[in-house]
């Protein structure tokens, strides 16, 4: 485990509580105290770390922040050049470049979690916050399954389900449902208290459900949104073309049907989601067309949630 | 109680539960059945209802969606014409031209319980909605104080606070707490959906908060924002012009920075405001500028939370 904050402090939890063996390494002081004190092998030394990593075959995870993946990939292919690697960056697409730069010989298999709270460091972790949440293990074209295979496991051990995807299909339904809820609870909280004492005093439900995450501190929320530059502007001009042509019929007409409409089917659309019947489904990981499967199978809005010794369980609605 | 949905329901609920005499009619046959079967007296014969208000000098609850305010306005002046009179309807200015249109001689004094559900209708109702809630209370330039003295003890009697306010500056304030809330909510989840399975499959904690109201029944959020068109368009601008800026400098120099802090800032103002010490304040109501008092009150974040035979007593932060 390289990186102990929020994510990386609750893997590391989580593994050891289902009997996994774990140590991590952080570049913040602050977090090897905090976890050493609460009894894990947490150190500073983060080349100790992968040393041992490279040693023992262990499968190797980055929680750092996106600014700091290079340099500790830099340090993976000096002290472990050809673990099992993967990831828990909320970008997708930019680590595999990297990695595919920078540690070339590691065994990379992208992931993220989708699970997170407005908190970081050690502190705010927590071995449950994978529970019940889509972990997205990612398939490309050149993927060893052997090692998906491994890291999706993880996922599945922590209490998640898995979601495979590409990294930029990842990338592209994250912009969607992540980074522009970033986005716009920002904007919102800025129109909001340009109302100044009286628009706080009178902000109830709405508001406050509208702007919670942009209380998330502004670091992370830089570092996820301007990480997914590419796929995130032909989103926000998305959600742009919808408000100004909501102003526009405002303005004109003075009705706001169409848009509000759209807005209602929009989460009748998630309320059918979370509701839709399930099927069973079986990829065998050993065919020829397995990442071709197991993609279509997570772009259908299905996931695996459990793997025999050569495949994978799971359900799509 | 003209009105037995969601809220005028709760209103009648909670009247009842301290002990005020209350009665509602509804146009809808179901709220009115629902609402007697409770055991609350209530009718869908509306001009008895007010009828009945006129002969005991009762306070008139309107509680009618926005577009039904003038039907019900018109009955007041045949049925109840100088009643006490006042509405629970989330815009302000409109029903106050509606009122002094359409019943001049009622004694109209607008406001709004910053309180509410998704969900509407007599059953969606609860005695206990508007527990610690602001309930704006309006004073214009010809409020008379003692009108709104007994609009603003029914409000403190259901356990809200009351922020008193012009129905332009509730107006202007809501817009931006409320009614872009649910704009925004709109484009997003319209956005989100258009992301298809995968999408929904990943929405997490970020996408469900920004588009929860987003499952509100159109045609309330129809009325709210159709009915606040003019205080609404220049805040949209504000939203569209930040979300435009912060596409241009994601497009241009890849950078977030200026807008996500300033989101991050928003959400602080509004966590202080929450945290604020408040000081106690009164106000003499027949005291000549008692209207300036307690709107200056208003707009500094204040509110009142009890009422004396000729004082408002409250805090400001």
């Amino acid at each position: 485990m390289i990186g102990l904050g929020l994510i990386g402090g609750s893997v590391l939890r989580a593994a050891a509580a289902v009997g996994r063996g774990v140590w991590g390494a952080t570049a913040s002081a602050a977090d090897a105290e905090a976890a050493a004190a609460d009894g894990f092998d947490a150190s500073t030394d983060v080349e100790a770390a992968l040393r041992r990593a490279a040693e023992r075959d262990a499968l190797v995870v980055l929680a750092v922040p996106l600014t700091a993946v290079e340099e500790v990939l830099r340090a993976v292919d000096v002290c472990a050049p050809s673990c099992l690697l993967t990831d828990v960056t909320s970008v997708k697409t930019g680590v595999l470049t990297a990695a595919r730069a920078f540690a070339p010989n590691a065994r990379y298999v992208g992931g993220h979690p989708m699970a997170g709270t407005a908190e970081s460091g050690w502190r705010a972790g927590d071995a449950a916050l994978f529970g019940g949440a889509a972990w997205v293990v990612c398939v490309e074209d050149d993927t060893d399954l052997g090692a998906w295979a491994e890291v999706a496991r993880l996922a599945i051990d922590l209490g998640s389900h898995v979601v495979p995807l590409t990294a930029a299909t990842h990338d592209e339904a994250v912009a969607r449902i992540s980074h522009l809820p970033h986005l716009l609870a920002a904007v919102l909280a800025a129109v909001g208290a340009d109302g100044g004492p009286v628009a706080m005093a009178l902000a109830a439900g709405s508001y406050t459900d509208g702007t919670r995450v942009a209380a998330t501190r502004p670091a992370l929320v830089r570092a996820m949104t301007e990480g997914n530059r590419e796929a995130l502007l032909p989103v926000i001009d998305e959600a742009l073309g919808r408000l100004g042509a909501l102003r526009g019929s405002l303005a004109s007409t003075g009705g706001l049907a169409v848009s509000i409409e759209s807005g209602y089917e929009g989460a009748q659309a998630l309320a059918a989601a979370r509701q839709a019947t399930l099927s069973g489904v079986r990829v065998a990981l050993g065919a020829p067309d397995a990442r071709d499967g197991l993609r279509a199978l997570g772009e259908r809005g299905g996931r695996i949630t459990s793997l025999t010794e050569d495949t994978a369980v799971g359900e799509v609605p």
